[in-house]
């Protein structure tokens, strides 16, 4: 593999001329020119990430990064830290919210130890610990500079070895209690955005807790001193093994040309992170749900993206990414199978132009 | 066929006890509580109007609805009106936006031709024609009360053929050179918002052009003064055939405890008349995506619903209903398969309490 600045320095943006042509297309389709809206720029997007107008997504893939954040011990979740594990392996079983929706959108699901605090083995874990849990960051900072590093690699390599399997489009999702701390941390070190308009409360804490938890992650960034100039000095402070990875996904999948999905919060935080990195990445990547979490808006503008469902999830796992493959297929029935101008006004053998009247 | 009052009054709401089964499922699934928002509430929505947890979608059918309307000769639209026709045929062709759409999602499209402005034959075109095009509006009167009620009665037709098919769900869609203009007429004739607040550029106006389709819709309201406590009158004097037939395929399914999906702007005049004519008709809707037409989030607020695609789409057709009927399915496969907090703690033999930690 090559070094992480080699593979960031070889990223390009997405194709002007492929767009071009994707968006002559849709405009010479039988509807009001731009009448379908996102669904049109979904398609112009995806014709710039491949260069082509056709981009089918029988091969879809989803990958979540399962891993501990030290942070917990400070009562940021109000879930036990066991939960990572239980819900990996349910995961893998199908039965969480991922679980399901991914089956249901014919996705395959590749769930990464990347960090779990605890020995896990269960049949189809991806095994690639790089440490039982990061350290707590209230305290000093996650990881070491190598272990970021290699976090973001292990990230990259999920992405060459689902190229490798033919995968056209690839869902990003996690596990890891405490998280929407290191994420919303994260946020707070590249926007300089307060902890009141950043942190939301999780996955249900009290109020007690919720003002906890800011107090616990703005200590983490008055401790550690993100450098917000050097990406991997932020994930290194305050961020996790999960967003790491999920970084390394995003930034693999602009290496290779691949349509990536955002899911929510902590994926949008990994999405941010490798926008840091290289801008560029932004043109591989496509926004699904509009996140109940604060922090979430905040990343959208950063990375000027809009999500595509209004559904006020909160779960995390990358369960509006398994929705939201669906609607990249449909803008890509959209232009592959709409009549144009032309072939629409063939009709019982009469030619009539519609433009003209 | 039961008379249009006597069906209104055999309507009943969505049944709690059914919901409230629902929602404790949802609430033992091995996740935060809620935090799968909109689609546990879209879960929970299905089984009030079935009755059952567990609402599979196999069969879905989408009813558009094509009709002319004399409003046109004011030139409110970019389009001619040939296009009513052209485009109804390319639907059934598979070639417009809710032809490739409805295809793609596995739903039956039904296409009814309620008053197109010719005589239209083409295989699979359901017959059903009131008139060829309603009255122009600014002049008096779209159409009669009788024709107002009997183009309820063929959409309350076409859902008793679609509950004798099997069909589990429905999407509404149409068809009409000139029907965001009633639509607006219709929505400011039930909130007495103005027109600069209501109305769009439809299909893409110009500005005189926009003006202009401002200024004939307020003309319409004022020679019509259509009651707003009679929403039969509305129809009647500021309505479409298309509306009408929508209007009563809203009826027919909440009649039948079939759900139902709203479209854009015309579509959502439609469900704004029925929830006009038996307000219980609203726990059998799903809004699908926010429309970027204005008159459009008047509507939700009255019906008090919250589209889950924020996609900017201006296509109408039954274009967003297509697309949504993946994301009812979703919300039915979460319900039903996953796993309770009681399945997904039982991990290689282990009995963890999730909730006690």
């Amino acid at each position: 593999m090559m070094d992480l600045e080699n593979i960031l320095d070889s990223i390009k943006g997405g194709d002007e001329e492929s767009k071009a042509r994707a968006k002559n297309r849709l405009d010479n389709l039988a509807k009001p020119l731009g009448s379908l809206g996102h669904l049109e720029e979904i398609a112009i997007k995806l014709s710039g990430i491949t260069g082509k107008i056709n981009n089918p997504m029988e091969k879809k893939q989803l990958i979540v990064m399962s891993s501990d954040n030290g942070i917990v011990e400070e009562g940021v979740s109000c879930c036990p830290q066991k939960i990572t594990t239980i819900q990996t392996i349910n995961m893998i079983r199908g039965l969480t919210g991922v679980g399901v929706l991914a089956r249901f959108a014919g996705a395959d699901l590749k769930v990464v130890d990347i960090g779990i605090n605890d020995d896990v083995d269960y049949p189809g874990l991806i095994k690639r610990k790089i440490r039982k849990g990061t350290w707590n960051i209230s305290k000093g900072p996650a990881m070491t500079r190598d272990e970021a590093v290699r976090s973001i690699k292990i990230g990259i390599e999920m992405i060459d070895e689902a190229v490798k399997e033919g995968v056209q489009v690839v869902g990003t999702g996690e596990m890891g209690i405490g998280n929407t701390s290191t994420s919303s941390a994260i946020v707070m070190a590249f926007t300089d955005v307060d902890a009141d308009v950043v942190v939301g409360k999780g996955a249900g804490l009290t109020e007690e807790a919720y003002e906890n938890k800011k107090r616990v992650i703005k200590k983490a960034l008055d401790i550690n001193k993100p450098d917000k100039n050097d990406p991997i000095d932020v994930l290194t402070k305050v961020g996790g093994f999960d967003i790491g990875g999920m970084a390394g996904c995003f930034i693999g999948a602009a290496y290779h040309r691949l349509p990536i999905l955002i899911d929510g919060l902590i994926s949008g935080a990994a999405a941010l992170l490798a926008y840091k990195l290289n801008p560029l990445v932004t043109d591989y990547m496509f926004a699904t749900h509009c996140s109940a979490e604060p922090g979430y808006k905040l990343i959208m503008e950063e990375l000027k993206l809009k999500p595509m469902l209004n559904l006020d999830m909160r779960l995390g796992e990358g369960s509006g990414c398994a929705i939201s493959f669906n609607i990249l297929e449909a803008a890509n029935e959209i232009i592959t199978k709409m009549a144009t101008f032309e072939e629409a006004t063939i009709v019982n053998d009469f030619l009539i132009d519609i433009r003209q009247g």
